[in-house]
């Protein structure tokens, strides 16, 4: 019994918390006669409820394969303007000039960034030269007017701001006029000095832990990893203070980073989000604030936002 | 200048940000006239607002070396009675019994938990046994009656629960007459089957990404990673249903788990944490929810309970 019981356990959590995994298959999808999981829902959403994400709001990062010769792609979804427009096109323009290629993780610290850029902008000499016509990026910038934004509200408490929702498939907080993107895991931003120097965008990070919320219009959010956050969350932590690597070596190097939309259309990758404004994404938004699915038992009526993550799919073309 | 624009960026962030990185050198925590960071409040707490963490409350993890020959030690912070005490007593005796010698890490989910326990649970065949005398569980030890515990409130909202706050060292959440648990990064948790099975303890998780707060009070949580935690955090994730490796090679064995206090005096790590009911503590949690050293432009006049986690420092005992 003692045997059977352990086994149980493990087997019975396995199948249990497969809620929490998107993109089950529609088998999974079809318990009889139990509440759906919010992953269920998202299975079963029409086609009409999803939109397409613009190539040209796809960033595909290629790492060097790792120790095992695996590929490492990431794939960074950009926020729609006019959230931090001027970081994002300069995002655009650093991309197109093939910027980052070669270039590396410079940091990884626990429960908190990993982060890259140029390993030697520190030294004058040796940096490499932006190119030409970044945009200026002030501190303002880091909010947006909400008038004639189309804001899904989130029916939540939030610890950090007045209200929260969504816009353009992006989590965002705000107040009564204003409104900006937000940290939570996978969220990317841009590394800056001191104010009011607000960063260019050649230095960016992506959160691999908790959602560090104070930074929130504190430094500019301008995307979100949707797929192959596991090749940056599981990257050795550096040593050094705040997770710097202390030896080159280390370092992770950059392939390259692109416009998905800079690639030749059959490279390019297709991604879909659940529209905040759809029935469907109101029905995942109550299950994932209410776990009714047979593994719980007490629904929260409640959630954080970085608990409710906009849906994202991959769309494989069909091959002639 | 383009040059030394991006240089700045690098440098500036990673000092200004260092304010997040518990334990940092006395001379860093003396900048003159400007708000101290958490950081620096805590590095300034005077000895009598620690609490030195009793050694039966300590798991030590070892996993084998990573695949460059490093030790890999974590520290686990045992929840206090009478939070989840039967779970919590069940995993001192799998500790003392060496039940998890030799079992292994069965699963790593990006953004969400790693997972260790015995990989042959499944088979009754091969499955190890329990030890005897372990305590029978029962979800209605998910919540603890909040009367006679010293409880710190936390200032903050919640999206989960009326109020949170700290009791022994420990977030928690609760209602007017009860508290519990709450998964936070780190947080370590029970696996279980479908209710009334609430799990042995003998198969636990860790909280590797934003705090899955919605299975608060549907598992038990029974601890905390203080040390370490990067040594699961960094675990390829599995690539079988929610991150289950799906190949045994892949997964990572586990050298042993023994309670801080069965090992020799010598060897017996030692850990204080931060008294929440501290002037200190205050000052941290405040400090938590305005940020107002250097690099931040805005407080936010509010937190995630998740993002104010109790400070805990390593002893380093005198040698003679």
């Amino acid at each position: 019994m003692k045997h059977r019981y352990a086994g149980r356990t493990a087997l019975t959590l396995s199948l249990t918390l497969s809620a929490l995994a998107l993109g089950l298959s529609p088998a999974l999808a079809q318990q009889a006669d139990t509440p759906p999981a919010p992953s269920e829902i998202v299975a079963a959403a029409p086609v009409a409820d999803w939109v397409a994400i613009d190539p040209s709001d796809i960033l595909v990062m290629t790492l060097t394969p790792d120790a095992t010769g695996h590929a490492r792609r990431i794939i960074i979804q950009l926020m729609p303007a006019p959230f931090a427009s001027a970081w994002t096109q300069n995002v655009r323009a650093l991309a197109r000039a093939a910027w980052w290629d070669e270039l590396a993780i410079v940091r990884s610290q626990d429960n908190y960034v990993a982060q890259w850029g140029d390993p030697d902008g520190e030294d004058a000499a040796t940096a490499r030269a932006l190119p030409a016509g970044l945009h200026p990026t002030v501190e303002a910038d880091y909010v947006t007017p909400a008038a004639n934004l189309a804001f899904t509200p989130a029916p939540v408490r939030d610890a950090y701001a007045e209200r929260v929702g969504y816009v353009g498939g992006f989590p965002v907080a705000g107040d009564a006029t204003s409104l900006w993107g937000i940290h939570c895991y996978g969220s990317v931003g841009v590394g800056r000095g001191m104010s009011p120097d607000a960063g260019t965008g050649a230095e960016l990070y992506a959160v691999n832990g908790h959602g560090p919320r104070h930074l929130d219009r504190n430094i500019a959010v301008i995307g979100r990893v949707v797929e192959g956050m596991e090749h940056l969350s599981t990257l050795p932590r550096g040593t050094g203070p705040l997770g710097f690597y202390e030896n080159p070596a280390e370092r992770t190097v950059i392939t390259s980073i692109r416009l998905a939309s800079s690639l030749p259309a059959a490279e390019q990758p297709r991604f879909q989000y659940l529209a905040t404004s759809s029935a469907s994404f109101a029905r995942y938004m109550d299950a994932r604030m209410n776990r009714r699915d047979p593994f719980f038992i007490r629904p929260a009526n409640g959630a954080d936002i970085c608990n409710i993550a906009v849906p994202v799919r991959r769309v494989v073309m069909q091959q002639p």
